[in-house]
């Protein structure tokens, strides 16, 4: 009789570390909640647009009813956006639903996953929810090495997890580097491009990954309400594949997984372009702020394509943590990334203007005291 | 190289088969939504409770920040509800994702998991899904035969599933009866009780589970406020469990699974005691008048303890999808069951007065129909 409930792959996770809502510092710090700053999620700084709300309050009305468990209407307008088939779609809730259904859907216990040092983490936890084996690619300058990762693929490998911009460094690999790295795939093994931050490229860096997965039957590409849409606390992201894919990941797919005011919301959010275009603006704005603040202040950062910065705060190993409790104690929340093996680093989101001062503030006060100034 | 993408086992799930929704209904019949009465899904017929919608409102300002990813809040009060600690508490995308995260925290590929015939459909495919096998228990008059359930429990079976009531039969097992197996089952094997339908329950049937969860270690109660709270919606069920449980469970779950709306809505309609009874009262009265219809029209139909009825509608295989079909074209959707192997029943779900009065003469008429009266 085993001692011990659950598979020994499952009791070795260690459990997501998510951003500390504001509530929770409030009871904490003995803060008031109003007078919090948190800029550790990657989380629109406007919420949600109003055609959203506007969407989710005529869609309130049925919410005793099941949500659409094919999601009809949001497919819909996916597919004429990026001119695929509706049932080249899944949809989840959140882009992490997509990333464990791909990771459920595609490999099992004792096969491989390939992924980033330093890329986002529920790519280990997928993995390690399997009992698969992880095949980790070390970073070069914080980013992918889309060549050794090619190198690191083996026999059993069934999935490879490409994050393009990069949580948590804010890397990007210019389109024409992907595609070269799809021409070379084994075609056996799906590639999951995660495209989280993509809203936030600049014209000149995006590309168009929907061409690739209507050529590569192996692609599958991740997007998200949660970060330039704004739809973090109402969870719906998506995957495009082509049917080969997404008829095994409609197969593990739980079938409500999508509540009925994501789906909605979605749509109007989907149709918003001058949300999106006032997201863009107040981010490349705020990184100029940010960027200008860590030079002035001397601080290592790496150059970001999303809608964050990974900053370095200090040469040792208890840097980040210590700087993070010094913001805390201030009513600032980032986010710590010791777990991601960057102990000497915070990843701060980019906020409103007077959000990003404050966080700017805080973080020099933080930093001459550790200093003992 | 394999030939095909993802795990034999993976390529073989028959995916869920959701109710009908009402605009799917409406474009495929050419239907006005208005006139379509859906009774399929064992939804509250009244909706989302008010008290629900004030507090929705509240969170809305908040939406585009994550979700609390440790559900403080929601926790806290139904901790105090249930006389157990907040760690004893997993929140779930709905209770299908309590049940799918079990499955996936206390079972890995080849071990067996237990379950009943005609018991509910996601055991199976939570099963399936992980490559694990099944043990299919034989029902006994449509419901659980414990007795057996026992002795077809292996050397590595990690999991047993009991929904009490049963869906889609509605049967029921007395508590004292489920805690006698509680007593005998081996307490390696974790024994999900799946509690969706518990709100029905008159009075003389209830039992306190909760109470078992503070005894038996090997113990996790699902429940959801999908059914009688009316947030079918939203997508929020929970789970209580020791922390031996309940520890491995939220290491398998997605952070931000359970939204923000949902958590906010959970909170308001567990204290909403007025509207549970309201839901009660309407659920006893409509199942009385069902019963009363079928016994006049001479169907057969399983004694009830949810918030719906199986009906045999035939006694051919082909009975109930003709039923079905008949009915989908007078606007009423109901469920047909074939999957459960239960080919000439359809489960009806109790709705309003006046919506089980267009049910009870819709099915007169397909019946009459059917025999070519």
């Amino acid at each position: 009789m085993s001692k011990h409930f659950g598979p020994d792959y499952v009791r070795a996770i260690a459990p997501y570390q998510a951003g500390k809502p504001i509530s929770e510092v409030a009871r904490e710090f003995g803060l008031d909640e109003a007078t919090i700053v948190k800029l550790a999620s990657n989380e629109n700084p406007f919420g949600v647009p109003d055609s959203a709300k506007a969407a989710m309050v005529q869609a309130a009305a049925e919410l005793g009813r099941y949500p659409d468990a094919n999601g009809f209407e949001l497919k819909q307008v996916l597919a004429a956006r990026y001119d695929v088939p509706a049932d080249w779609i899944t949809l989840g809730n959140g882009s992490n639903d997509i990333l464990e259904i791909a990771a459920h859907a595609f490999v099992e216990k004792g096969q491989s996953v390939v992924y980033a040092q330093y890329s986002f983490a529920v790519y280990a936890l997928a993995t390690q929810g399997l009992g698969a084996r992880h095949i980790v690619v070390p970073a070069k300058k914080h980013g992918h090495d889309l060549e050794a990762m090619l190198d690191a693929i083996e026999e059993d490998t069934r999935l490879v997890f490409i994050a393009n911009p990069n949580n948590p460094t804010g890397t990007f690999i210019p389109g024409a580097e992907i595609e070269a790295f799809l021409k070379r795939v084994p075609p056996n093994v799906v590639v999951v491009l995660d495209e989280a931050y993509t809203e936030f490229l600049s014209e000149a860096d995006r590309y168009d990954s929907p061409a690739w997965v209507r050529q590569y039957p192996n692609l599958l590409v991740s997007r998200t309400f949660s970060k330039a849409y704004g739809l973090a606390g109402l969870r719906v992201g998506f995957a495009l594949a082509q049917p080969a894919l997404t008829d095994l990941m409609n197969r593990i797919r739980q079938p409500f997984n999508v509540n009925s005011l994501a789906q909605a919301a979605a749509i109007a959010a989907l149709g918003d372009s001058a949300f999106l275009e006032k997201s863009a603006r107040n981010n490349t704005a705020g990184y100029q702020q940010f960027v200008e603040a860590f030079e002035q202040m001397g601080l290592d950062y790496v150059p970001s394509h999303g809608n964050f910065v990974l900053v370095k705060v200090g040469n040792d190993m208890g840097a980040g943590a210590r700087i993070n409790l010094a913001l805390l104690k201030q009513g600032v929340i980032v986010r710590p990334v010791g777990n991601y093996g960057l102990p000497e680093w915070l990843r701060i989101s980019i906020g409103l203007p007077q959000e990003n001062a404050v966080l700017i503030a805080a973080l020099q006060k933080a930093l001459a005291e550790s200093r003992g100034d």
